[in-house]
């Protein structure tokens, strides 16, 4: 059934071509779909457009719909365009005149408009709560770890002192951006589109503020084309924020892999963590940490593809929107996906002790032992080329250990403040 | 079953997080890792690894193979971890110790280099003869309009006389480069990457030049290495040039699409070629172009989600190269069905006639006109001026219609060269 | 002069590979560089390890240079690597062994990433404020121009009425998204990273919390992993939120260059606006608002720019983040250059009455011509048929003008609502 | 000079706005600007609209140009909008009616097609030249190397034996698929544009083919649509082959400052090719080759950013194409830099012999065992088992050194065949 037939038909492969794997998409929006609609029915009702009884009886039926849905029941046959031809045709078979008046004062447009907005606010706050049980859990490690040294990189070379305390509170720190970019998104999302039917509005005297609060929407989106230029900028909006978790992710994954190495030696993974390799007998891969590392990385790509569907596209819904489910909504997944088998795996990473022991760590402390030097009177610059001279020569003495005491340093990672500014920032 | 199994079990979560949707994505290799096994189980007969028999049931089996995979019934079931594993353990359970030895000397990962490049190089040359096909019914349709004018714009602005003739044939020389990247892209899948094993070859004394011939390849990726280092390399050159295919075929849908409008009105689509709208009854939209313009807008990100996958990782294969199967191959899917469809479609679009006759396109023949002036003696810049002055004195007359001779002008539009161009280039 | 001078020379080729544009680019953080070496200096008084000589000496010092810079004297010659270097020379010429102190508990790659927060902290700050003279003048034609009516499109086929009001408050409604994602960008740089030395922290008993107020940060990027980590993080946020202002900027641009074709004819631009052709005497083009639009096409690479710099590098500083400047500034200047040239050019679009006289805009109408039938009781799907029947047959009477009154809509644009909403997210 | 002012000025802001950093690139293109007039010229006076003097005194006076363009002294001054306007007002102030001839038949558009054409020509052959340099100078370090050996890795995990002559020729025979993708740009780039003029010929009796021949192209652009098209296209297909060779660089320099590390330690630097840190002494920083993989990244954002200004704009010239000279012209220094200075230093590279001691190593040859058993009759799978459980048990015994044989593996690098391969492919 297509909304919009007029008695000539379309060709069969235009047909195929144009719905794609739309159907299988909108599975995800039906949930979401019926509730726009139920909000939509209810404010038709107030505004007179259905009586009491028909409003009653859609918001019934749009509940059965949902019902359906979480049991896993709800399909989308070929017969079908979309979610929305197919819960149409549902209500309308149910309900007679009912169903046919449901569509009234909206369009598809705006329809999934609401769906998406709905639908990617739900997963905004399941992202943030997923990323605050990352940083939890790395902070737990954090603080688990936190006597325990590493040595510190820059340029891949041995620079300085480190501890496993510093580097899994260190990528906690960072996803607390992640957090606010992710309050940027549901802020953007958080707006009710539903009203501005093909994106210029209409001429029945709906009333949107009534949809908002019943959606649960912080505000409107007023302007109707403004609603229907959203499209596009919403889902770009929460794939940056999706990206820049991921980039975390994927960063971390990055450090795993390296640490994971023989070369370096410093973290374990369970035997349950790791594969093995068709041909190599002696091989414990950590699989996982490179597939978190490419997901995410993959992740990445997602704005630029939504920018590739969207730019240049004159105000004014265009096909070419449709598109922008299919790359937003596998992306989702995988992000969680991720999320969820970094929350699995961090708790079971193991850690090296002793690693400094090796001599060739020794030079981590060459900047702690020319502060040294600084404390006692002599010009930074001047104990910089004595430290020098030492080393050329071959005279240079580590000491091993030293106290590190500012806010953010090895003996003062500022847990506290951190789990603080988390809370503040979620 | 998995190749590497060693009696820890792999957690669970692991299994489904790392296996991914490579079953399904594998169907599309069972055919070419069939050929590369055959390849291999002659080449391991040859240098007398394998018994004759044993080759000759191998090869059977694996024929066998291929052809329930062209009737479709080869199935990769939950409990295998790729199409690598199910082969192996088809051919083991029917073949027993024979079954068992196909893995000698090989690796999974030089398993899937040789099965996607094989796979590449039928894609490539299906693209291309799909190119050769648009590029011909273009030419048609560049010749049976040859004589029908239509403005040319720069700017978005009105500027100079073209006609369907000059638009169809443009995109059809535009063709013969995409042609010469697709040809890149071939030589560089046109590599036999068997025998590389895990990335560093092995001590066994295999025969690489024999399977080179055998599977048809214009030569060896000779270093194991090198072989190695093509994953995502192979792929992200057949995504460059898929790239040049959809920018070509993405601007010729942006220019249908602004044509359709009705405040250009130059060209028609058949009522099955258009869609309507849920709520305006007298749309009929363009929607396949508008879906070919985003399918081929979204395989341009290809290339760089390729890139993120990829980039930075030291040499040595990394889980990370699995992922690169997830966008190309749906990608390649969708190019071959845009390509489909604008074959489908562009015979039946229609264009109008008599469009300069509106008095808006008088501005078109201004360069015409000065170019008079110029042919009579005046130098360039100066009838530039005069021109100039009767525009905006208004009494600027227009020729409307004139004669272009040079080569590529609109009277005389090298068809027949053009046409020798493609055939020297495929 | 190079800081880490030991007597090995490097080669002069290196060098200046190494050192590629820097000194140009730096010249933009002299200020900022400055700025945080006062702040250091203070800290490193207040905890004893410069006198308070010293330290009014330096910060008297550092204040000259920031006057120096203000006025355009401050250079960074061939002798220097960089504008840390620069300074550093200058105080140790100037004050001998205060100047050689000032790099106490530092590193470069601390000063660098407070220098960048503290200028992009100045960026984001402009940019809003840019922002919002655009918005405001686009409420400005907005509310001028509220009864003007303009044809909506979908597909680029005539769909429905908009206005001119319609369209200039949809970009300025749109721009209050873009808001929000400058606010999370000035979230995320305003945290102070100096004392994370070279990425570990160090031995001295610096005060940060001290720095983090004198420099006015809203709060520290406590762990000094996670502070050099936010190298890259910080930049890309940046480039997000400057990717969305770009993003309907550029859209907007589409509309004018769109609007202003001689087949749209929607609006005008005045002489001093346009440009010319250097053959064609009757041109006169949009090039600025095509240039907008490319620019901030251009401007939306950037992000992705980034991450392929910052992409899978393990933790720790590398050189490559030295790269990030070299695309970040200049497309921070084009970016305001983008915006300025908005602000200076919109008021001085003038819209043209009338448009919608013309008989093709008649089909404007079929959807508020069914939506009389529904509000007098038809059912959706029925009246959609019949009013579709209409048009086939040749009998559809336009109503020209109707009344639409809802929330968003033509005749009832929320101006006062959306000016608020943009205060609230400001 | 404006070639188009007509008397209406144009806004200061919008000039300058509008010419952005044209004047600076355009200095590159000033020696073929003035090659393509000199063509020009020759054509129409071989057409008769010039006088043979006119032609004589046009080409002496162009060639005057080009000499001055190679002694430095040709400038761009803020009074001309571009290169096209500085050389026309030259050659008419010294020559008069001669000079304001010149533009005769052609557009700036199709000048600046030629002029780009012919400068990517000399661009591809530039970087063709460098990539052979660099590939010998690989092949020669892999033949003096061919014997050292060095841990292969894969999952970053030790895997099988490999050397530093199967590292060097990897990275060589990976720069042939490079070669293959510039010969590609080339072909693509080796077309006559010139005569197309704004983008749809002209009524001009002008001979392209004397052009062509005249400039060296292999062939003609014909259609003229087709030669406007070619802007950005021209552009992108150099960029997708110079992220092609990036993307090995990058690939390369990773590995380079992976080895460098002290925990791997495979190779070093001499002191001159290195850097210090500003607070390390013990510092002895790749900073070139993060350098390399920095600047090699950020080229392949470039095909990206070509993307996103051209996409989505129908046919026919807009003047958001100028900008793609800003993001391309850049990016070729920067590439022809890094292959400088990768040139520059590979031959200074010393690799480490005896790496294979370190015990760690040791699992590097479970594969060479196990295949030993196969080749003495166990089927691969129980080999594959049974070494499996001499390592769970601590009794796996090492034979240090095997001998592989076949093409391409560590004792068998097929360097001749290698070298024959790129003289194939150049």
């Amino acid at each position: 059934m297509k909304l919009w037939e007029k008695g000539i038909p379309t060709a069969k492969q235009i047909e195929q071509f144009t719905v794609g794997n739309d159907r299988e998409l909108d599975l995800i929006l039906a949930k979401y779909d019926a509730l726009g609609s139920i909000a939509h029915a209810k404010m038709l009702g107030q505004i007179g457009l259905l009586t009491t009884e028909e409003t009653h009886s859609l918001v019934e039926a749009l509940e059965e719909i949902i019902t359906e849905v979480a049991k896993g029941n709800f399909t989308i046959e070929d017969s079908f365009e979309d979610v929305h031809s197919k819960i149409e045709y549902l209500l309308t078979e149910k309900l007679g005149d009912a169903g046919k008046k449901i569509h009234t004062a909206r369009s598809r447009n705006d329809q999934v408009l609401v769906d998406v907005n709905l639908y990617l606010k739900d997963v905004v706050n399941e992202l943030k709560e997923q990323v605050k049980t990352l940083f939890d859990l790395m902070m737990d490690s954090a603080e688990k770890y936190q006597n325990i040294l590493l040595p510190g990189y820059t340029h891949l070379q041995i620079a300085m002192p480190s501890s496993f305390g510093m580097w899994f509170s260190a990528y906690a720190e960072t996803l607390i951006d992640d957090i606010t970019l992710l309050n940027a998104a549901l802020k953007v999302v958080d707006q009710n589109p539903l009203g501005s039917a093909a994106g210029y509005g209409s001429s029945f005297p709906i009333n949107r503020t009534f949809t908002t609060k019943e959606l649960g929407f912080e505000t409107l989106k007023y302007n109707a084309v403004a609603a229907q230029m959203s499209r596009g900028k919403s889902e770009k909006t929460v794939a940056f924020a999706m990206s820049s978790v991921a980039a975390t992710l994927s960063k971390f994954a990055m450090d795993v892999c390296l640490y994971m190495s023989q070369n370096f030696d410093f973290i374990g993974l369970p035997g349950h963590l790791t594969t093995g390799s068709s041909i190599m007998p002696h091989k414990k891969n950590p699989d996982v940490f490179e597939l978190i590392r490419g997901k995410c990385n993959k992740i990445q790509a997602l704005p630029y593809e939504i920018t590739l569907i969207t730019n240049n596209l004159p105000s004014g819904y265009h096909r070419d929107l449709q598109l922008l489910k299919e790359g937003l909504f596998p992306a989702i997944q995988n992000l969680k996906a991720c999320l969820d088998i970094a929350i699995f795996s961090i708790p079971d990473i193991t850690v090296k002790e002793g690693i400094l022991n090796d001599k060739k760590y020794d030079y981590l402390f060459t900047v702690d032992t020319l502060n040294e030097m600084v404390v006692a009177g002599m010009p930074f610059r001047d104990a910089y080329k004595a430290v020098a001279e030492e080393l050329e020569s071959g005279n240079y003495q580590s000491p091993k250990a030293t106290k590190h005491t500012h806010e953010g340093s090895i003996n003062n990672l500022c847990l506290e403040e951190i789990k603080m500014k988390m809370k503040n920032a979620f």
